[in-house]
């Protein structure tokens, strides 16, 4: 048996469980008598161009274990998105190393790039095993039921609505957060899952996957606090107008400033508050409320520490044990996926890199209700065993009324 | 004994453990044989010139249990001001009902409204007991050596902060988080422990109790940025220039808008991200540094369900308790105040209302490191056992480095 050195890197936005992958392919490694060496990339692609690697196979158990419990990516990440000559780069650097598989735990972004790296060493006779393992706190990679870092970004998010909710009705008026997501709904859509009672918020939720109409929106807000006297919206950060332009893009235009954009051509839409600023204004100006508070949840929402699902943290890891297991046993490179195979249990599978690579899943029309500013209970179930166990729940008072006596 | 009637109300923004205070009085209360009603007054003392009570005995200890894990003020908050017809107004119902005790929950402004109702019912002649239970997550009370809800506010604070410093090590930039505290800056000095090793963020803290210069901040932020390539920054939403100007008063003003003013006069801080948008836009335009993202907390902070200090629980509890014993037992009004009696120990003493009422602790100097953008050890002591048990903690890779091969 040939021996078998491994690389490991981690790419896109952090997670609360992207950790677990990691050290889930550590651990499992040192199954495999064949496997010589470990290396971790720092910084992801940017770190195997660098020559910037570290020697996982050294960590202890102890401490390794400790780093799955940390959110965020131990091994560093990295926006890049690898060209040709990039990919090349990588491939000379892990022909120097004797590098026989290389794992990246990534999103979208990521797993295009591990398509592209597979693509260039089988053209250059490379023999090189690429694996991508999954990780996004957008849920939007196809084929794949949910992702490994959703779930726990979920929980805050409906955990934060579900407080909020609370606080608005202590003190009535309107309430808006923004969520992350910039084409896919889903973390928006978690908000749903912070109400308990009939009249709890969120009472609308805006997504990306609909037509974000502002005659529309404020129609639904003037009537949710007609009705209630106050009014929780969750609002995705990828809300957009017929044409698909970005409603915080229409915003920083109309302020006159300039739009931020990544290596990957994506408008920056976190890491500012104007969007929920602008329709704080709206509600205002428009509908005359005069209490009108918006949050925009950041990034909060990928990094707390503290907040993570027990569920998602089992399956983060045995995604990085089972891509460990395809890369040194299975015949072919590919992309790891969770599959719901009952109520609730998972199974994992390896999809063709080009199944997944460069795709973006979206929330399915059946999670989205009709009137277009709600989920459906079938989102609902399909979320609800994903956030785990001891969600904390929130309790009112029975509020048994006294008789007036004055009037 | 005289029949006891109990009216129990909340005050001001909402916290984490305000519901504890509450729960803790109504049980304390059954203990009394001469009580004959507790009551809740919807909405603070609104509720009470309305006449909207609910009859909290008739509550079963299972769901006043559930209630007081649960955050926000079950009863219903308020922004109102009394002014003396108010409390007029505030005196008739209690009298029509025949209220002996009166207990508000509440930060500062409801310390003072206690204050001029215990003085309008002495004038008055009615033998109505007050009693000033104390909670703000601002912990500007004076005379307390914390107040409830702060140690479960810091707690978020420092746990959202050891989330974005790992999460700015792994993607680095610079990160700017803004957290609550009009006049004190303790909520945002918690931020510190969020810090764990020498380099860990938040490496720079600004503090309302220090006069904010654009100049000094920029040349802090490029040094650190310098250092380590990257820099998190913990910002208080009251920063304030040499005049007193609010930092986010300026900017709101530059860019043409209103400046929103509450009903005590106090200008609207929370609920728009435009100071850190301004600060993100000036080290972006100052310093050239392109990955800069800024987050409000805004109000998870203090309404986020599920983080919460034990500690900071079973202080508002007893904080609850001891105020309904002082209401029945003791001989005259006051404000319930924890004070540190060991390390860590407390006692809770009744301090006179106008040694409380009205006035603001702002952050000892004792507190603030001479450069005037850190905390002390001296800080650091004295929060870290309010923040409770089992504060989740930050781990890294020990990251032995390989060799290069290539350059």
């Amino acid at each position: 048996m040939p021996e078998a050195r491994i690389l490991i890197a981690q790419g896109g936005g952090p997670t609360a469980v992207i950790n677990q992958s990691l050290v889930g392919a550590v651990l499992a490694a040192q199954r495999f008598p064949e496997v010589t060496a470990v290396y971790g990339a720092r910084h992801g692609v940017r770190g195997i161009v660098d020559e910037d690697f570290v020697d996982l196979a050294r960590e202890t158990p102890q401490q390794l274990e400790a780093v799955a419990a940390t959110p965020a990516s131990a091994l560093g990440s990295t926006r890049d998105k690898p060209d040709l000559a990039y990919c090349r780069a990588i491939l000379k650097v892990l022909q120097a190393h004797g590098i026989s598989h290389f794992l990246y735990i990534g999103g979208n972004d990521s797993s295009d790039t591990v398509r592209i790296v597979s693509d260039e060493a089988r053209q250059a006779g490379h023999a090189l095993r690429c694996i991508h393992v999954p990780k996004t706190i957008d849920n939007d990679l196809v084929g794949n039921d949910h992702t490994p870092g959703y779930a726990s970004a979920a929980r805050f998010v409906a955990q934060a609505f579900a407080g909020a909710n609370l606080d608005n009705a202590a003190l009535p008026g309107v309430y808006l957060g923004v969520v992350m997501g910039r084409h896919a709904g889903f973390l928006t859509a978690a908000a749903a899952l912070g109400a308990r009672y009939p009249d709890d918020g969120p009472h609308l939720v805006y997504l990306p996957e609909r037509v974000f109409e502002r005659e529309r929106f404020l129609a639904d807000v003037r009537a949710t606090h007609q009705r209630l006297g106050r009014c929780v919206i969750a609002v995705s950060e990828g809300i957009h107008d017929a044409s698909g332009e970005p409603i915080a893009a229409q915003l920083v235009q109309q302020a006159g400033g300039g739009v931020e954009r990544d290596a990957h051509g994506n408008l920056q839409l976190s890491g500012t508050g104007a969007l929920a600023d602008l329709l704080c204004d709206l509600i205002k100006d428009q509908l005359k409320i005069k209490r009108v508070r918006g949050d925009t949840f950041g990034y909060l929402q990928r990094s707390f520490l503290g907040c993570v699902s027990d569920v998602d943290q089992r399956e983060a890891r045995e995604v990085g044990e089972t891509a460990l297991q395809f890369a040194l046993r299975g015949d072919r490179d590919g992309s790891v996926a969770i599959q719901r195979c009952g109520d609730y249990a998972v199974r994992y599978e390896l999809l063709p890199l080009e199944a997944v690579a460069g795709k973006t899943r979206v929330m399915e029309d059946v999670f989205i209700a009709d009137s277009g500013n709600a989920v459906t209970d079938a989102f609902r179930q399909y979320l609800r065993p994903l956030l785990g166990s001891d969600m904390p729940q929130a309790h009112r008072l029975r509020g048994h009324p006294v008789a007036k006596l004055l009037g």
